[in-house]
């Protein structure tokens, strides 16, 4: 703030205000200047807030009120808010009712704070995991009959459910259910469409616990494995290997990325990899730091990123393998256990 | 697009580019000028765009070169972009990129378009509450043991789970399933504390088919009816009905808020009914029309709303009952059939 020459930020990122004072609303601000924090609730989390935020003052009632009241008497001229969450309108209003202080662009302040997890965050993220992974073992030892038969909508809500037995909250996002040539998208969503046997199925899911996401990928064979999947599920796995030995502090975020993208564009598929590797997790499921071909950004001990190469052939299939690792003193600790062995891939 | 002298319009928001083209990705950008539509779509999409927006024309690949391109030689000055959709850095960036033309606020344009629901679309959020119904006939038919001893967010997770087997494509939004005290909070989330008999429990779930939402509301008792408990739902069941009675073509949605509002304000609970009586619900699970005090909004046939009075009581508990209607040539239509008669609730 002081760097920006800001008076005080007002912060509206849900998981910013969840991560500074544990307000869990979706609308709200909380207010930052020099020695002072106030958070401005809105009536429907107005109890939460007061239950929730005891360390912080709370205002709860109307937004646009709060705010001015909070920033009153303050000396508050220069004020950051969060233009990358903010919408035009919003900005607008904000603008409106703020006076004669000056509305400044000041995203990624709280961000920065949030990229490197303190040791309890990583256990939340490892909880999200073990959830996720019980979740699916449960699926992999019933065998064929968890799959097959069934529509991916009901696979997903099955994996969903069996996460809320293993502790979590919720889903971490809208789990992927892609069987056949559905994997070939990346963001494929689940359709009422049967899984057929024969068909590999490719699963990306993660659990919420306590606010924390976890995020992985895995493809399971429901038969024989078709050779064409099982010669790219080969050069993904070894291209999430290398991108996985790529991770340790003080490396920028772009060599983990290069690390697996090589392997891939040797086995002649580099086209067909056509998204970052991967991404910061923690009270979002995107989160910074972007783990991509630009990214500068040089990793850091208790950062927590994903590795997730994949190969996508349209009309065909696709692989990814992710898993969720946290940068230690010296390298890196995969957090999730799941096999990445093809052998070990194959229901029963 | 005439009245607001635009030559064109972006249009961001996921929904609204869904209505107009069938493109399920959550970024990308469709265009409408005067008789030509283009769709731009990100990568990660673009696959799932040519399959399903066959009837337009489709970019896919990076974002801002499909827009500029999509924008080439149409003439276009004055461009209408969704200031209450995109975010002030989306703004900006979109700024840079048309060059010399015209950024101007244009939002609702679309969703003018979609207040008014054609047959099919009401179909489809018939579907989504005959699915929300049948998973919570599920859970009530196998009676207390579905509850008592289970925490809260497993009990969410199956009533989701049971969607997804009755036909759903997903939940509407995250399930609330709020026991006893935690009810008196109207966006409550639940938690890991497992449901004591006794409790009521109040529930607030919706299925989503084919992107069409539904939203529901009930309050179930795992034994006795607690008297406090006892006396307010009465009278949110009475307010219910009264606003339910207010829905015909012609009136204003305010009018809907008012008839409901009376009957808890003449019980002595006007202070503790904290939010509108009602949205529209459609490809959004909120959506115009606001149904609250100060909307204006007239009311027409095949627009579809909720009503949902609530009486929140903290350290107590609440109760909510919300149904969704349509709204018919004479009056309405209830599309959900659940009880609401409070000895119906009782759970054996």
């Amino acid at each position: 703030m002081k760097k920006a020459r800001l008076d005080a930020v007002v912060v509206t990122r849900p998981a910013d205000m969840f991560y500074l004072t544990g307000y869990g609303g979706d609308d709200g601000a909380v207010l930052i200047g020099a020695g002072w924090t106030c958070l401005a609730a809105t009536p429907l989390y107005g109890e939460h807030a007061h239950r929730d935020c005891w360390d912080v003052e709370v205002r709860a009632g109307r937004l646009s009120p709060g705010i001015a009241a909070a920033l009153k008497g303050r000396g508050v001229r220069r004020l950051g808010a969060q233009d990358e969450h903010l919408t035009v309108r919003a900005w607008h209003e904000l603008e409106a009712m703020i006076g004669s202080r000056k509305l400044m662009p000041a995203d990624g302040l709280v961000g920065q704070c949030r990229l490197v997890k303190d040791d309890r965050e990583v256990r939340m993220i490892s909880r999200a995991v073990r959830a996720a992974e019980q979740a699916f073992d449960v699926l992999f030892r019933r065998g064929k009959g968890a799959f097959v038969g069934r529509t991916e909508h009901q696979v997903a809500a099955e994996l969903d459910y069996q996460m809320a037995l293993a502790g979590a909250d919720g889903s971490a996002f809208p789990t992927v259910v892609a069987a056949g040539k559905g994997a070939s998208q990346p963001h494929y969503r689940p359709t009422s469409r049967k899984i057929r046997c024969g068909e590999p199925v490719l699963i990306d899911w993660g659990a919420c616990v306590a606010g924390y996401h976890s995020d992985l990928t895995r493809v399971v064979f429901t038969d024989t494995i078709p050779a064409e999947i099982g010669r790219i599920y080969e050069v993904v796995a070894a291209a999430q290997a290398a991108g996985l030995k790529a991770v340790r502090p003080g490396v920028k975020a772009k060599s983990v990325d290069r690390a697996a993208r090589d392997v891939i564009a040797e086995a002649g598929y580099g086209n067909e990899f056509i998204h970052g590797v991967g991404h910061g997790v923690g009270l979002e499921i995107h989160e910074p730091p972007v783990v991509a071909g630009r990214s500068e950004q040089r990793l850091a001990g208790n950062m927590v990123i994903t590795v997730e190469p994949g190969i996508y052939l349209p009309g065909v299939g696709g692989v990814r393998i992710e898993d969720d690792v946290v940068v230690t003193a010296r390298g890196r600790r995969r957090l999730s256990s799941l096999p990445v062995d093809i052998r070990k891939m194959v229901l029963r």
